[in-house]
């Protein structure tokens, strides 16, 4: 048994709570400066505000103001906090984790650099805070809620240091939640970072057809598998211009898999498909998918910032120009389908 | 304009004349002695029996025994059988083409030989009928209803011969049909190959989460898209075994969630998934299905076979396998997810 810490009580920190406890570990939730309600409530009801849904027996929630009592005797810690809260993880809570500590991010995605240079969150966090710890995350297809729900779910833990990788592994593993480990961190961070662009893109076809068919129309998947398979080729495309290994493909389709149908950027990509503008959609959405929104808008800039650089053409991602088109508010001519057309020979 | 005749009045080779005639090439379907009633009820009504759509203007409807007319003059010869058909078209309608016509097949998938070797069709029917056709087949996403419908769809016509393919291409394509070209025949057909059975897998995550959460539950995605991602792993897998090149996953990607959502494999994984016995779950379905349970089957016998020949360890395949067993009616251990984690490294 150890003592695994979660900094940060957003939904899949505090839903790794559940693989945690099921494995019987010494479990404890300690809250950002912004999760200050989910703390409360969640001492209150052993619930989580957010998530609506209990969180295991055992787990002890702690504020901020007491982080530092909280990580006395941390065996691992999980950085739950979202991509918009790595620098304050880096500022004000690595330097209360004991040295050598492994710590383990579920915050998922590439940093773009004002450069047009990309980082994953474990590189950037080992250099801004010194590499006294291993830093990994995880990536592969997991919803919170899921999880929470101890649904199947398969993931990956990333990162260069596979003793600590093993760690995570051999603390967290259930018969539910299944763990891979890859040494390619880039690699998993970017099919990660492009999951919202992508599924956003696929979801344009739902909305068109509901658009040209009526929302009572069956479905029809040509059209959404056919912008599948392009989100599958550009992803691939991204990955050989990351120096990310290949095999990554497999979380790629997996995470857009599940975004598509299980996230919220859906909901998004359905609107946008029906030919509303970005402010007209996010104006119907409640404010939690500005996110995804924000999130997708930063793959089609980190494309225009290595474009920039001359690492790639911008042609050979028509369908995320296209996604950054809509987002950006700009006039269209439409899916660009003649342009997903490849002629294939040996390379 | 060029004339096109297609062999085979099933319901994809049928749906070909829909972009043939938006092109207006003269275009005529001549059935095989399987499709009398398809082609008597198109004369007689315009419509396609067992598709239950309207065929487009202008299509000329002939019997098999009118097949050397119906040929005289064809640019193009379209082969619209089913794999349990491809024997038949080699015998008896090939030798009717005259000389020098390319022929696409709409049939998918590879033919497993008694000694274990997989050959794709375009390549088996040069073989058995000497080379002097172009023998050439369309793989990626594509659904005949959705075709016929005029929904957008990304397909891939694959052969040896460019000159052909983009015949092909240029006779076909349209603002709805988008082609593209690739020269990897045996890459094309492994992936369209595979597409069922690992349908069929990711279908069973819906039977077991209806078992667990009852029908009207919320649908979960975590399960599925750890199987969609353990299918994509295991087609990568198979693409290497067979020789065929990497970048086929685009298609594979595709073709698996047009399958898994548009096609009839998805209820008979379903009903396996909810712990229905085979002949249980074919009895609850009506004979068509039988037709995806036997090509899923086929992928299995496939890859025992080329493991007899030692070309691979059926370990590699943990989810394939398990199809197999439940295919076969053994008993299982439910799905093997434990089996599906990895350890990345480079090469």
């Amino acid at each position: 048994m150890s003592c695994i810490v979660i900094i940060g009580a957003g939904m899949m920190g505090s839903a790794m709570s559940m693989p945690a406890r099921d494995r019987e570990h010494e479990v404890r939730i300690v809250g950002t400066p912004l999760d200050r309600d989910i703390i409360v409530h969640a001492q209150e009801t052993g619930r989580h505000l957010s998530m609506n849904r209990a969180l295991p027996e055992g787990v002890l929630f702690c504020q901020f103001s007491e982080a530092e009592s909280a990580l006395a005797g941390v065996d691992l810690v999980i950085c739950g906090v979202s991509s918009f809260g790595v620098d304050w993880f880096a500022r004000e809570a690595v330097p209360l984790i004991p040295d050598g500590v492994p710590v383990l991010m579920v915050t998922k995605g590439l940093l773009n650099h004002p450069d047009g240079s990309l980082e994953a969150f474990p590189h950037y966090l080992a250099r801004m805070t010194g590499r006294s710890h291993s830093f990994c995350a995880v990536g592969g297809p997991c919803t919170s809620y899921e999880l929470a729900d101890r649904q199947h779910s398969s993931v990956v833990f990333c990162g260069e240091d596979e003793r600590a990788l093993r760690l995570f592994r051999d603390a967290l593993r259930t018969d539910y939640y299944h763990v891979s480990l890859s040494d390619d961190v880039t690699g998993v961070e970017c099919v990660a970072a492009m999951k919202n662009a992508y599924a956003l893109a696929v979801s344009l076809a739902v909305g068109l057809h509901e658009k040209e068919h009526g929302r009572d129309a069956a479905q029809a998947y040509n059209p959404q598998a056919a912008l599948f398979g392009q989100s599958v080729r550009e992803i691939r495309r991204m990955l050989k211009l990351v120096g990310g290994r290949d095999e990554n493909i497999v979380y790629g389709a997996g995470d857009l898999y599940v975004t598509v149908f299980g996230g919220r950027t859906r909901r998004l990509g359905t609107l946008l498909g029906r030919g509303l503008s970005i402010s007209e959609a996010l104006g119907q959405l409640e404010g939690i998918t500005l996110e995804s929104a924000v999130i997708a808008g930063r793959t089609v800039s980190a494309l225009k910032a290595l474009a920039k650089r001359g690492r790639t053409v911008t042609g050979e991602f028509p369908l995320l120009m296209h996604v950054g088109d809509l987002l950006e508010g700009n006039r269209t001519e439409g899916i660009p389908w003649s342009a997903f057309e490849t002629v294939e020979r040996p390379e």
